[in-house]
């Protein structure tokens, strides 16, 4: 029988090796976002087509895997309609979707605070680390089914929030060991922006367009900024204030004496002067780094009036983090939203959050070998099987060590020497337990430690001390 | 705007206090898994439907939700086709579908082996703890999303696996502090049996009939083991090997002298004795318990000879777990089968697993109130916000928390006393902290306990041991 043994294009078997070193990026991650008092929270991966459509853009729409409704139309329709269809298109009758998988987590945290709303405690902070479903050509680094973790916090102004988050992403990569650059901005400035440039309505157009500057280069944004409808002058008033051409890096944000980056706001406060907004996002800049250097000095924040994230839905400060060692999106990114919830009705009320992709950090983690050398280890220790005669012993012995909490194995079948120490390799237990009718009748265990070499015999409690180090 | 802020029927959130109880669950049972030394794995949520298809029977096929393809019809079909179509039916047209969601984690496990065969190092003793979804008719304790936590060994013919998996159901379940029954049976014996009444080729019919006898009653039973054409007289013996009506509790197998079971599983061999297969089952289940009984004499398995699992792919023990204090079906079940990965093109590698059914679980544990007091504390102690003056003061204490390891959070901004309270409460935060002009220029911090209501002043350095206990 011919068998189609493969999985769907752009998704992903996770090995045990794999899990391993998803679970250390994911309970970092976690453990990170728990120091900071955020609870997890979890919603179905089905969402109504009605909470998913319209949110992401006609792009983002395509994208939505939907799901066939089990109310067979054949069920509705006259058998005149049914054999009709079935005659022009004998494969079968479609079926009217009404479920989605969620593209993201940020519809689907809208939907959840405003359907709990009167459960919600507020401020509500909550992390939620789940697979998306995104339609998309797969490729390199871009998945059909990825993981997301988002950590936002809902119902508060605080720019403490926004402070929180950055010392998050900090801990996390510090954690890591990976060098990153933070980057921040404001959807202020960008608003301010285009007041001064004499585009007052064309922010988020600003904003999409210069996102993609990275990818496509500063002559197609122009192109499509044209597209977009923005004046000529305009256009090169914008260039002008981003310096474009003469300062590709954006200068940075820090705490020392000669920060070119407290210049860089001070110009862009000279040169906002008469935009409130415009004027509201550096002091939010400038609040947010200070907040920064009193709690910890060393996180260097990159002010950068360039980013602009592609989303709609932000307002206020957007973040954005790069890895330092190789070339690579970004990793993590978020920013302020202040009516998220409006769209299923409950407007005015702010959030903030970022989100941490998982399976780019684990491809970064991966190339830069920083994953700690005992990931993937489980088992302590292996049980040679004699056969039945020698059984009852080892697992006398084996109940006594997982009482112990230690995760302990006896090779189920008498098989080959070669063959059971071949698996222990394999699963990289780093013990190994021989106990054969000499070491029943002595009551006591041959101890090999597979690094070494190395053997003795040990009593049971012995064995127990070795393994609990 | 009317909006719809609904989930789709059968599916839902989770709050963290829900999640928090969740986590206790999958953690138990993971560290368990981990203790006998099963690794995890995970597969997409997507499977081809070829893959899905055909594994379940036909009311499982129904039930398997089907992705729409991207491939749009509109676009392979000729521009007459579409206009006759459309004339027909205007809604939209159906687009075939190549994908669908998983139904449980037993196929894609066998899909997984078959696909991964040369990176596997056989016995291969894998976990897996993720949703699936059947398009089922919603009802309590029904949903259209699950999860399912599998633990199986694949590559092993030794039965130290099913010994190792009860102890397995038993450890997680004393965690859980849940007293349960664990039935055992084997599908060799319900072979033996057809062999015996004259029905050899029916032992699948069986198993599924009297899978259902809890459900409708035995007199329903008979009447689908008639339709499924089994003679009244092989029915008749049928029952009266059962005993039934006379003996409607399974006897139970125990390692106390007067085990009534030993006589049952003795009664059964005479029965049997002219099956080879009958026979291998009964010393099977015999050999299963001795080993329990060496291992952990606590551990009490009730032979039954009624429990027949209703899935086509079992061929020798069969195992399910009923909670005793509660009315809920089955918590955990599974077997052994000869050949699950066959069906993928990779015959003959024989496994046995059981799987947990988390969410029963969870109803089982909720009603008896067996979740531990502490499930749902994570933050261990809220900071009061009096103001930017006093910000910094707290947000530096808190930097020292949680390099200690201590989730520790600020209010985020200077709300009310009695609002930023009622959040600690809600948060079920033990300890607030108090940091106001006074508290600074003594360069302490009052410490209050929330379960008593006692206040003390502490340094830093106290409140992190206090915190640390």
């Amino acid at each position: 029988m011919a068998v189609n043994v493969s999985i769907p294009k752009g998704t992903r078997d996770f090995s045990p090796t794999e899990m391993s070193r998803r679970k250390y990026i994911f309970d970092t991650i976690e453990n990170v976002f728990r120091l900071y008092g955020y609870l997890p929270i979890e919603t179905p991966a089905m969402e109504n087509l009605s909470t998913l459509l319209g949110k992401y853009g006609e792009e983002g729409d395509k994208l939505i895997y939907q799901i066939r409704s089990n109310k067979n139309l054949r069920e509705i329709l006259s058998k005149e309609h049914i054999k009709k269809i079935d005659e022009i298109y004998p494969f079968w009758l479609p079926q009217k979707s009404e479920n989605g998988l969620r593209y993201d987590l940020t519809v689907p945290f809208a939907r959840f605070v405003v359907m709990h709303q009167n459960e919600i405690t507020f401020p509500f902070k909550r992390y939620q680390m789940q697979p998306v479903w995104r339609a998309d050509r797969p490729q390199k680094g871009r998945y059909r089914e990825f993981y997301q973790c988002d950590v936002d916090v809902i119902g508060s102004n605080s720019l403490i929030n926004e402070a929180e988050l950055i010392q998050i992403i900090y801990d996390i990569f510090q954690k890591f060991g990976l060098n990153i650059i933070i980057k921040i901005n404001s959807r202020k400035i960008l608003s301010g922006i285009a007041e001064i440039i004499g585009e007052p309505g064309k922010m988020i157009d600003i904003a999409i367009a210069i996102d993609k500057a990275d990818k496509i280069g500063w002559d197609s944004v122009v192109e499509d900024l044209k597209i977009r409808g923005l004046h000529e002058k305009s256009i090169s008033l914008l260039l002008d204030i981003f310096n474009y051409g003469e300062k590709p890096d954006a200068p940075t944000v820090s705490d020392t004496q000669a920060a070119p980056d407290k210049m860089l706001l001070n110009n862009l406060s000279v040169t906002l002067k008469n935009s409130q907004t415009g004027n509201n996002g550096i002091n939010e800049i400038y609040r947010v780094t200070d907040l920064l250097k009193d709690i910890n000095p060393e996180i260097n924040v990159e002010f950068d009036p360039t980013l602009a994230r592609g989303l709609d839905y932000y307002t206020g400060a957007i973040i954005e983090v790069k890895a330092k060692d190789v070339v690579m999106g970004s990793i993590c990114g978020g920013g302020r939203y202040d009516d998220l919830t409006g769209i299923f009705g409950l407007p005015g009320v702010s959030g903030v959050g970022v989100s941490f992709g998982a399976d780019r950090i684990y491809d970064v983690l991966n190339e830069l070998k920083l994953f700690p050398e005992n990931t993937g280890i489980s088992t302590q220790i292996l049980f040679v099987n004699f056969g039945q005669q020698e059984e009852k012993y080892a697992l006398q012995a084996l109940a006594k060590l997982r009482k112990n909490g230690i995760n302990a194995e006896l090779y189920p079948d008498a098989s080959k020497m070669k063959k059971q120490f071949a698996y222990a390799d394999a699963k990289r237990i780093p013990f190994v337990a021989i106990a054969g009718s000499n070491e029943i009748a002595a009551n006591c265990f041959k101890l090999k430690t597979m690094s070494s070499g190395d053997e003795k015999n040990v009593s049971i409690e012995e064995m127990i001390s070795t393994l609990k180090k």
